[in-house]
């Protein structure tokens, strides 16, 4: 596998976009990645497209070369990629195999989804179908209702308090308040979040991410060639995908992701990276138990230790570890097909030092961890600044 | 890029399976495929799952683990690719180029759905997804409308004929009859696919392919090793993949694919085979005219020639180039996410003398065509008999 670099980046604002719809979405971040990259359309390769369920959501199948042939690509492979919330980080994955593998040497990896043109309710409902229907999900069990059992099992088996949930929150708001493209720019303190309108006991309001719309594209290059193209390349080290039960109640014990842990060794032991060498990095809080789970399932922190961790502010702009600098799902947004590569690009406006507000002081080494259902699959990526 | 084989296939039957749900179907599939390769599922290296509308068909999603681990893979990628109704000949193309690449040593591409759990309307209505519901699906336009346009268009230009249509029917249900897994396994003479109900002017039933469930598995490894595991391995000479518009009003004209045109173009070109070296293929026929069209995009006769060389027994059993042996989608079944993998099981039945009383009598060089939505994917796949 040869090494691989990404040399454009571009985003929308993720946000509710009523007079927007998915493929006018997907196709702006498209052109800002291409932009970025200083590449016209008529010289990409191959178009991996990550969506959950436009079908479901805005009744548009067959996306790829949909969205495609509206961004410039025609008579190249146009493949949607759907793995539920990791949707765009598997995109991803097979765009990153295909270069560093040498069969590419200029692809688009992208993700998009659209939600909110359906009710809260029937959104719900969509996305449960990212667990299983035949026995959870026919039991009612929303996702709400699984990563709360999770919140509550950490709770009993480390002590981890609401307050513990909270501060990720706290945080996360605080650092997508600084953040142009962030969906709810908003700052939240830990009583208003420790307040918020129940969800699912003991996640409130505010443990849970947001319902958004959309996109998010990057393009990838072998990294000999990103000096043609741009002086701020950022490389790619190693992505890996794994995967695990889909329904919580086949996995033995729910306040772990075998998926993270084995993703996290395979992408760390590929980059030769160690977690302490992690410098800032992009997890999937999708609600805040899911980021503390993470943040140990990554090694960043013993197990069980991630909520006081959190609370202590290791986590923060300016802790030893900064997380979700883009302010996470939980204040960026989870536009779900778009969040994987949403947040490739995120770590790599903090390696390029172009974060503005949020930038961290050290941004040499950086990681983004996507996660599909509760841990049924997962995608981690490790990125350096070139 | 190394050569690779193919040493497994499973099929279930295609039909209407109410007992039955869309994992028991893919898992039946996968595991026929291992034994066939005398291969456990924990040696496989990732699981690339082609499925169309899971969520739509049956309101379940994250369809690659959830399969997969069914399956008894775990903790490796497991993927699900949608590219309409060419969504498993994706999977086997991302598959067989992550092999080709030298990324896995073995893996399993599938295919599955489950459609007749829904009414006839609501199939239609989930189809026509495949199509740009922002143009022609908001006017009402449904395949079976799309595809007639496309037949109407190909009886202007070239004269083609309802009789020609209907002789492909004719055809595809004969060989149908002949295959054990076929949906329909019904005999029909000219006169009564001429007579059939009317469905969009100029189709009628008799040209329109089956709602049907059913999955399709393939083991993939490079060709080196193939003879480890098995001595009826298939070799895979060329896999392409490539894309157009996805309505067909943006298409010059509508009486030819150039998706199917060039991904046989590159097929042949990477396999080093000319269109008259093809001893046997299965074709896309979601609609007789598809089969039509296919015929003449992919060089088997000229423009405007596929009905009366159908009509004239050239693609028979016992003719020149005998096409969709296995009934294809008109008899066999279309279970749409299942379709190009089946294909590909199908030719490699052909290669390796298993297909019984559709068996051809030349059967080195075979070739599987499938094509998503109307015409803005498609995949080629050029096979060779080890």
């Amino acid at each position: 596998m040869r090494p691989v670099a990404i040399i454009g980046i571009g985003k929308t604002a993720f946000g509710a976009f009523p007079d927007r719809d998915l493929r006018s979405l997907a196709v702006e971040a498209v052109g800002h990645a291409l932009t970025d990259a200083n590449l016209p359309a008529a010289s990409v390769e191959a178009f991996y497209l990550g969506n959950f369920a436009g079908p479901s959501f805005v009744g548009q199948n067959h996306l790829a070369p949909y969205i495609g042939t509206a961004a410039g690509f025609t008579g190249i492979p146009c493949t949607r990629f759907e793995d539920a919330c990791a949707s765009s980080g598997s995109a991803f994955f097979h765009a990153w195999q295909s270069v560093a593998a040498g069969v590419y040497d200029i692809v688009v990896a992208a993700g998009v989804e659209k939600m909110t043109s359906q009710s809260t309710p029937r959104v719900t409902e969509i996305l449960a179908g990212a667990g299983d229907m035949s026995g959870e999900g026919r039991a009612g069990a929303t996702f709400p209702a699984l990563f709360a059992m999770i919140a509550r099992r950490h709770m009993h088996q480390y002590g981890t308090t609401r307050e513990h949930l909270a501060a990720v929150a706290v945080k996360n708001h605080s650092n997508g308040a600084k953040n142009p493209l962030a969906h709810m720019r908003k700052v939240v303190t830990l009583d208003q979040a420790l307040a918020g309108k129940p969800i699912a006991e003991p996640l409130t309001v505010y443990d849970c991410s947001l319902i958004s719309d959309g996109a998010a594209a990057v393009v990838i290059v072998p990294a000999y060639r990103a000096p043609r193209y741009t002086s701020r390349s950022v490389r790619v080290c190693s992505v890996a995908q794994t995967s695990d039960y889909v329904a919580l109640d086949s996995k033995k014990d729910i306040t772990c992701f075998p998926a993270v842990q084995s993703a996290g060794q395979k992408a760390y032991q590929a980059a030769a990276v160690s977690p302490k060498e992690i410098q800032l990095a992009e997890l999937h809080d999708c609600f805040t138990i899911a980021e503390i789970v993470a943040s140990e399932d990554l090694g960043f922190v013993p197990k069980g230790q991630g909520g006081p961790w959190a609370a202590a502010g290791c986590s923060a702009l300016n802790g030893s570890l900064p997380i979700n600098t883009s302010g996470g799902l939980k204040s960026k947004g989870h536009p779900v097909g778009a969040t994987g590569v949403g947040q490739i690009c995120d770590v790599v406006m903090q390696l390029r030092g172009d974060a503005g507000e949020r930038q961290v002081a050290r941004h040499q080494v950086g990681l983004a961890q996507n996660l599909g259902g509760s841990g049924a699959t997962c995608v981690v990526t490790i990125l350096k600044a070139a």
